[in-house]
């Protein structure tokens, strides 16, 4: 990654030629409201330190009112190193007939102690009459006392909810609205598109008409689009043609109903393709495929192989031109070389994928040079591919990949065998049992032992710890903190290959293995051991 | 579906107030370049009658000169009736140093006795001297000969291949194909976005330029755009907002790389919300969401969940909100009616939000009237639901839900006991083994019976029907089609919760069952337990 530069994009941007364009992600809150998507507490952490690792500048944590969780993720945001990244709360306007110091959602924003608060108000009068039950004045009143409240604690954003309809509805009330934040200390007008309906024309006439009722204010504007028309990307591209120097949304457009705009595509389009603006303080963009992918494995979610710019289909050709020819001429048919955003070419009838992957890792071991042994790594993880393996989030499985292939890899213990033993619930205690019965060789002492669990998996890690701490009392120490399982092929029932991902942690650090079979017990056995054995091979490190 | 109107897209579009606009599918050609896709001859055909059943005026079936499946497909839509929708087959210029009459391309074109051809060639300069190995006359002259033999025999369409990147390197060129090609007697300048990477103000200051050059000739312009930079559909309607009077892409944006632009967004966007132009003869969009789902059955691909206008998600909405609210508002929180093309409204999950799917179900089962039961069902969804189940896709599950609480249910069976053995690979056979022992009980017979499999899961499938064939010999029919698998609650590690999905099918039709538990076992009998049973009920109804 290069080193961000000097222009911030909120350093006074009308000085420079080149117009910054800040990046708010709302993963975490609106892309959470996305169908089958829930993130655990450590999963939003995670990627809380992604995003500030690429230079986004706002990172949406949650909503601070509505559950225990967002709360715990604002005080264990404070000790992550979110670099010039700003974490911010989200919450609403005060309740109607109560002062903005007693309202539980505005204590809960301040008790958040983000940097930045950003409160969503209403803008379309017949959602204040309708929804809110509010007079348009009352929510007027609302808006501008909250923002007043929230402005001596923190930066302020205003999100205009529903800013196009309400304004195509009732334009001078709109306008209004924002007048109202911004006569209360808002620093962004956010102008949301909440249900996705608008159009890019609609977007930029009512984007400008925003702008030149609000220039006696010193703030600047944003834009939040959805997608509900597949018009998102350019709905926000529109908005920042017409003014707007922030543009919010999420990694791989995750949100409800068709989700919000996808960051990855306003990123490298804007950086790519619009000359005349900057993002990321003009950082590279090698890491937005990883990123994307990561979020995927994160939230558990299928990824996208046609997505623009980062999908594993996004450079494939499909066969039938002569290599030669396609290595020649395969820029004319690319729009950007993939590499600028970390994803690859691949031609679909041949194997070649996985190469920059390796490339990437290679560095860290030295193998750059090497290329008999960079063919025998490429080779290894095609063969597994096709397994249905993917290294991406299993970063401890990869490095112990290579370590093998290269004969650096010394097993710490030998599995003679596992087994587990599950079924229905026992009358008295009600639990549905799982036993796993372990056999360990280190060296030449033999290990036996046995443990119950939740589950089998659950079984089979107390097990393997168990039967392992004689020889390794440093083990004690590790803890699951997150388990997945993918189908990898789900067109054959319960005979389809399973993918099994774990993260683990000993309280420092946490890492990512995985293993593959058509027997789930198995492939979650094959990511306990490489998850033992990553920490053991960590720890035998020279220092 | 409504019938046509007499305003055929083609018929003297000028002197009409609203612009019709045709559409022009090429899911057959350009889609199954698509990375997984490969369609049969049978499916080809099918597809296409759906096309024209929903009006669409074009319909590209192939390449003739590149396969036989591709020729067949021509000699046997000819026995279909199309109505007015127009058959093309597709081709390239006649070879360098060859005459027309001659090249087997346009004699392959020919010989698909279509009533339109659709012709590509090179715009692009730097195409034609590197990949085509012409010189830049050569190729107009390719261009002008080729329109010409065709124009013969059909209405001829020009697409013109990088149009947008050509006109970019060089205008002068770029434009002096298109004249060539109208010149030859093309009646349409399709003008291609071959890479995808065109941004929307480029695409409509390109195509205004590309009108203004060919003013002299009789022809109207289309626009096919790639979704490479996820712009494809502001694209198109750009080209149409800059005249363009066709539109040409794929059903649900299937295609190379990521896609063509997804015609289900163009016809819905067009009909809908751009009230000075009309698709399909004005015909209602009803079809349009079982059009895409048929497409990704037929392409044997996953559906896009949260695809604009069709997809599952586009209008499910995420709780929250009180019931009342929802049903009174919801038009407010969607940009169109759902029903308008084909789709519907879904409340997911929480604990209010429930009430609408149980309404929605209680039709069927006539409780609508009785509050009280409604409010026990409601009570069992709430209680299930934060458990970790899910209702959307275990329709199965949720009617026998319905049974239970309304006293409807009678099980097909007792389980005393099932239970898993499975362990690592056994050194002979080389597989993981899973083994599963199950005791029933059935009416006063006890059925006890054990299977293996290739995993638990897997061998507890096979176990619980093999040990009820005995007293239901039926059920031998039946079969999984699908298992997925999700952590609930991935913050604790192999101890969170984990919810089955199970889609089984007994040939005729198919239902989703759910079970959830700490204990993947557990919650895979669950859902196995709901299959059967909904399959035992279902037969048990009085015809």
């Amino acid at each position: 990654m290069t080193a961000p530069s000097d222009a911030s994009p909120s350093a006074n941007p009308d000085n420079l030629a080149v117009q910054p364009i800040a990046i708010y992600d709302t993963t975490l809150r609106d892309g959470s409201q996305g169908e089958g998507v829930s993130f655990s507490l450590q999963d939003k952490l995670n990627i809380a330190a992604r995003l500030a690792e690429i230079g986004i500048e706002f990172v949406e944590g949650g909503y601070p009112l509505s559950n225990e969780k967002d709360v715990a993720f604002f005080e264990q945001v404070r000790k992550l190193d979110m670099g010039k990244t700003k974490v911010c709360a989200f919450g609403m306007t005060r309740r109607r007939s109560m002062k903005a110091e007693d309202d539980p959602g505005m204590k809960a924003l301040v008790a958040a102690q983000t940097p930045c608060c950003t409160m969503v108000g209403k803008t379309w009068d017949y959602h204040v009459t309708e929804v809110l039950r509010a007079t348009l004045d009352e929510n007027l009143d609302m808006i501008g006392e909250s923002t007043a409240f929230l402005a001596k604690h923190s930066e302020v954003l205003y999100d205009a909810e529903h800013f196009f309809d309400g304004y195509r509805a009732n334009p001078e009330y709109a306008l209004k609205t924002l007048q109202a934040a911004a006569s209360g200390g808002a620093k962004w007008m956010v102008l949301c598109d909440t249900n996705g309906g608008t159009l890019p024309e609609q977007i930029t006439e009512i984007t400008l008409a925003a702008q030149a009722a609000l220039q006696d204010h010193d703030v600047q504007f944003g834009i939040h689009c959805h997608n509900d028309s597949e018009l998102a990307v350019a709905n926000s591209l529109a908005a920042v043609d017409a003014g707007a120097t922030q543009v919010q949304g999420t990694i791989n457009g995750i949100g409800e109903r068709c989700g919000n705009v996808d960051l990855i595509a306003i990123i490298a389009n804007l950086s790519l393709k619009k000359p005349n603006y900057e993002v990321l303080g003009g950082r590279s963009l090698k890491s937005l495929t990883e990123l994307s992918r990561f979020v995927y494995e994160t939230a558990n979610l299928q990824w996208r192989g046609n997505q623009p710019f980062v999908g594993q289909s996004a450079f494939a050709h499909k066969g039938g031109m002569h290599v030669h020819a396609i290595n020649k001429a395969a820029s004319t048919y690319e729009h950007i070389d993939p590499a600028l955003v970390g994803n690859e070419r691949r031609i679909l009838v041949s194997e070649l994928s996985g190469r920059s992957n390796i490339e990437a890792v290679a560095g860290k071991h030295n193998l750059a040079d090497d290329k008999e042994l960079m063919g025998k790594i490429l080779a290894e993880v095609v063969r597994l591919e096709n397994q249905g393996y993917q290294f991406e989030s299993a970063t401890a499985s990869f490095d112990l990949l290579i370590k093998r292939v290269s004969g650096k890899f010394t097993p710490h213990f030998e599995t003679i065998k596992y087994r587990i033993v599950a079924g229905d619930r026992d009358v008295q205690s009600g639990v549905a049992f799982a036993e796993a019965i372990i056999k360990l060789k280190v060296g030449d002492t033999l290990w036996f032992d046995a443990a119950e669990g939740h589950g089998p998996v659950n079984a089979l890690d107390a097990g393997l710890r168990k039967a392992l701490t004689g020889a390794y009392p440093q083990l004690s120490e590790i803890s699951l903190i997150d388990y997945k399982v993918r189908v990898v092929d789900s067109g054959c029932g319960t005979a389809a290959s399973i993918r099994v991902n774990i993260e683990s942690t000993d309280g420092k650090e946490s890492w990512g293995t995985i293993g593959v079979s058509d027997n789930i017990i198995e492939a979650s056995w094959k990511a306990l051991v490489d998850s033992v054995e990553y920490k053991l091979h960590q720890e035998a490190k020279p220092a």
